[in-house]
């Protein structure tokens, strides 16, 4: 799935802010992409870049009608239909990451094939996927991995790709969620492949590369969760991980949807070394990414040195702090190859 | 999905015979569904039952050809593509145990409906399923893991229900894979899951039950394959087992499919201890379940001695000695409550 840049952001009419924060992420972290907003009366979600028309966005090079939004269940509202429509006939492409797929919705359809333009559902994928080998390919990768989900694997690893290439580094965001493949504007939702093709999945998503390269892999679920740890573990075999960072938000008192206690980071990381060993026998962390949000400046200080300390591994919040102490490990653990 | 019976056993032209392993694991345990088989030039598998031709199959009240291959990737070739129309054209039904969706190929879906007969896809389901919760729940489950795939896993627990049955206990197969689909009549062929909900569906497959029943699971891959490892784990976690028995293939060099080397039966009760307590803190091994068939009896008894000296647990081949000394074990172990 490859999806045309640059993006109009339709907000349709969502009732409030968290129902567009696929819409926010994309925004966050590809603004240079965000070339307007769409919205409908009612809407309570702004993204702080201009309303366009239609005209105006194909006027400023739009190519794709990106549907950042959620409603409950996914569904696509009714009232909604006849602006995807109005899109497709402009000449955009439409990108959605709903549950429900545009292509079942005949006007839809018919709109997109008299036009000759593409319909991207991101939580869908017709991709073919071999099953995973296994075998170590070229290049580099670094997997983030989490005490729980939703603990800012994403953030992580798109603050390294900005703080990597801001060194001069080789390094691309790999997605492996819907809101990371609007962002990459490549990708699969991991987590709506077949079970036997995850890691087979993760090899296409990142594939063999030049020896310095590296891949940033969002890491999805934990090794502890009990609905999920299947996928994590799929995605650790087929990542390859030569490097990984753990991710954690320490207000978490059970892990998410279940009644499970939180693991500590040091059983994550000694699991995920466990079992990454199977696929790259040199797997090590190189960071702890800890979203302080919840804490004061000073507390959030105080605990990333104690798991500085505690774990001998660079540890900060890199939204609030940077990357820069994880990318100066990576650096000194991974020296490039001798041109 | 209700499999018209008798069946006809397409092998098209497998390499070897265990890519037919769905069609002999289908011929073992229900022999008297399989009139007959259907094989291509070049087929290196034989399930020891008539050659028939569609018509000759028909004479004999066949009612769905069974496509029983497990080729990698689950593809369905192209020039098995005319065999399968004329079979809906003769009258037959189709069942397929491929990843593939029969009803994707055109001319398959133009003769289903010109004929009115049914493509099963015995991969896929319908069922809509919650991510996996972790909670306890009553009944007790037995599940096979594996040292790789293809390794007697589902052989083993068929062969448990047949023993635990003629001993009065309360036992049901749960299959989990197309073979066991076939066999059954139920179940869920869990590689073909949305990975999102693999430890949920198992949970919907073996769920809560008298507290002295057994729900023998048909445990998937292995947790050592890297191409499998996601699924077995999620299998794991959703199954909450209380038994585990480990399956052995000894002249197996490398893991199927992949470079890898086959772990030790030490590894795999270990790490099949570790992982499990996530969702069950008692599980606990009950037994070893070795394929001798590359072995003398002789040089079959001697290694089951050996590995049940080693691991101070009952071993066996369940085909070829029987499953007596894990139910012995079993039944040890776990005492029915009292009435």
């Amino acid at each position: 799935m490859q999806i045309e840049t640059p993006y109009l952001m339709f907000l349709g009419d969502v009732p409030d802010t968290l129902a567009a924060k696929t819409a926010y992420g994309i925004k966050d972290w590809r603004p240079e992409w965000c070339v307007g907003q769409m919205r409908l009366p009612g809407c309570a979600a702004d993204l702080g870049i201009p309303d366009l028309t239609l005209d105006e966005a194909m006027a400023k090079g739009c190519r794709t009608l990106v549907i950042g939004v959620a409603n409950a269940g996914g569904i696509l509202p009714g009232h909604w239909v006849s602006e995807i429509v109005a899109a497709l006939n402009a000449g955009l492409d439409i990108a959605s990451g709903l549950h429900a797929r545009l292509g079942a919705v005949p006007e839809i359809a018919a709109a997109a094939k008299a036009n000759g333009r593409q319909l991207h559902d991101v939580r869908h994928t017709h991709e073919t996927f071999a099953t995973g080998k296994g075998t170590k390919r070229p290049g580099k990768r670094l997997l983030s991995v989490g005490t729980d989900c939703s603990v800012g694997k994403k953030y992580t690893v798109l603050a390294l790709e900005r703080g990597m290439r801001e060194r001069g580094l080789d390094a691309d965001f790999r997605a492996t969620g819907q809101t990371g493949v609007f962002i990459s504007g490549r990708g699969v939702a991991i987590d709506a492949v077949v079970a036997d093709f995850i890691s087979g999945a993760v090899e296409w998503i990142a594939p063999a590369a030049d020896p310095d390269h590296w891949d940033l892999l969002e890491g999805q679920g934990s090794l502890f969760h009990p609905s999920f740890a299947g996928v994590s573990l799929g995605l650790l075999h087929g990542a390859q991980a030569d490097a990984f960072v753990v991710c954690h938000e320490p207000s978490r008192t059970t892990m998410r949807g279940v009644q499970h206690p939180l693991p500590t980071i040091r059983q994550v990381i000694d699991l995920t070394v466990q079992l990454g060993r199977l696929t790259n026998p040199d797997i090590r962390p190189v960071g702890i990414a800890v979203n302080t949000q919840s804490l004061e400046e000073g507390a959030a200080r105080a605990l990333l040195a104690d798991l500085a300390h505690e774990h001998g591994l660079p540890a900060t919040d890199p939204v609030r702090f940077g990357v820069d102490a994880i990318v100066d490990r990576l650096v000194a653990e991974f020296p490039k190859a001798a041109a």
